[in-house]
């Protein structure tokens, strides 16, 4: 019995998901991974692995306090729930194995039987079709470990740059009318927390981002950085939080501007997606702030065209594994 | 006599654009910069070239005509017209001269004798005072060469990207509204025709972006992908244009995707310039597509906070040169 591990959902089984938690297995000592385990998926995870070139040991588990122990020898894999592996075809029995190893996923964690969840990526459409009832991932596992949904805020970090949408997805239209002094204040104050507790900056950074171009220009163009944002940051300031801007969000993602800060809050999805995809393609990671457990996702969706062909690029189930175990380490130590 | 050079204006006297002007100068030969001339400003040249290290030999030439034969041993500048050196501190006579610099630029590409005008950076409303009455130096550049303003498109330019912003300066509620069939038709059309005339470019590939974010989900959030980009772009592939999308702007500008367009048409201008900045923050270059002109200016500002201190990138002024003089040198072989 070692420290817990991080337990990992399958995601689709027809997508990139159980092929990346088996290359992940295999990087692990030159990708510095801490251990984890799969929930599910013994014989899909080997059938993903050949199709790689991957030859994995598999051991299953009945108890997720195993894991730790396992973990240097073979992948561990919690549980005997399975399906076929037909990679790019999505099926109603997949979704089910998905929806299932989701759910367990979360309750190990919120248990405390495991370190933290990685979720693996699911078609939400597919997950509905089986009675899943939430818009994604992000507001099951706030569901499941017991917060509300304002307060489950999504970081999206890859190695240069960390960004929290404070919109997602809704239109452009609707995005002026949906902020508020009180949303912006909220999400930076749990962001802000979140990166003192689950990454280790004492002082973290706040950059507001405008909502206009140029930050309106002292209202020639917009008013929402005078009404709205100014006004919360005043207030996040008062607070002893370091909040800075509106910052014209053009330029805050150059690499001059992207040394000031730790982490941009942005007014809407693609002005905080944007920047990191263009920056971090290959190794973004979703991160759930606010919750009493952690929880990580590469932030990349089921790929079900690319599926079993080897080319699903490892590198942000890489990145989610260890910013996880970072997390829940930096929680474990602090607690102790 | 050789060919018709570039003529440069000088931007506001006051900040980064007379340094970079003579930075450009003394690094012609490794950049391999085309021939360019000052208008104006020998003494002010003299004084910004030195805070940079730079003894500059300066030669004043009364035609534009003289500039190529002067500029391998020279920084050529056409007339008298000069100011006292100031950094950091913009006054009317700086305004006066800057704005006299730009008139004069502009009318010398106008009558050919010059291959294009790439302009230094200005303080829109310092000029304002001296009696500006264009928003910009493109619209200036667009009246000055006889082009409606709304055939004058923006285009931003980097090593790694295109962006051409479909609005730009108004706030982002009032965006959605000004979206329309025409707007996208006009503009591609267009950045078409320049891709083709200015970049050499056979069949420009043309990717425009989606308003909403994940491109609405099939109007889930958002209608204008179907109501007014989708029938845009069907009209423009009818005409032969090769035209694709709406496309999900964040994933967009990803290393993969971008290999996969020669320009990427935005709804908005942080759209635009966040992942150029992103990616070409010091070598970004703004070229005003739809004119009978060559016009390029480096995609920055006056950065009075720097200007005389040896800090200012030139990256984005070489850049603005190259392309001038390329885009000059296309357009003279296409009509001999």
């Amino acid at each position: 019995m070692g420290i817990p591990a991080l337990a990992v959902s399958l995601g689709d089984p027809a997508g990139v998901g159980p092929e990346l938690i088996g290359a992940a297995w295999a990087l692990r000592n030159s990708a510095a991974l801490p251990p984890f385990f799969a929930v599910g998926g013994a014989q899909l995870l080997a059938a993903a692995g050949k199709t790689r070139g991957l030859t994995l040991p598999i051991e299953i588990i009945a108890d997720p306090a195993e894991a730790s122990v396992v973990f240097p020898r073979a992948l561990p894999v919690l549980g005997h729930d399975d399906a076929p592996y037909c990679p790019g075809a999505p099926d109603k029995d997949g979704a089910r194995l998905a929806l299932g190893s989701l759910r367990k996923a979360a309750q190990l964690a919120v248990a405390g039987q495991a370190a933290g969840v990685v979720t693996g990526p699911i078609a939400k459409a597919r997950l509905a079709e089986v009675g899943f009832t939430f818009p994604g991932q992000t507001e099951f596992v706030a569901h499941a470990s017991g917060t509300a949904a304002e307060n489950a805020v999504m970081l999206l970090a890859g190695p240069n740059l960390r960004t929290v949408p404070l919109t997602v997805h809704c239109s452009l239209a609707s995005v002026p009318g949906q902020i508020s002094i009180d949303l912006i204040c909220n999400r930076s104050r749990i962001t802000a927390a979140s990166l003192q507790r689950d990454f280790g900056i004492a002082n973290p950074r706040l950059a507001i981002c405008a909502l206009n171009p140029h930050a309106g220009e002292d209202g020639r163009f917009g008013d929402e950085e005078q009404r709205i944002i100014a006004p919360a940051i005043a207030l996040l300031r008062a607070e002893g939080i370091d909040a800075t801007g509106p910052h014209p969000a053009d330029s805050l993602f150059s690499p001059h501007a992207r040394d000031s800060f730790d982490v941009a809050l942005c007014m809407y999805h693609d002005q905080a997606l944007i920047p990191l995809k263009a920056l971090d393609f290959d190794n973004g990671v979703n991160m759930t702030l606010g919750l009493p457990i952690v929880r990580t996702s590469p932030d990349h969706g089921t790929a079900f065209a690319i599926a079993g062909k080897g080319l699903a690029n490892p590198g942000a189930t890489l990145a989610a594994i260890r910013m996880a175990g970072d997390a829940a380490m930096r929680r474990r130590s602090k607690s102790a």
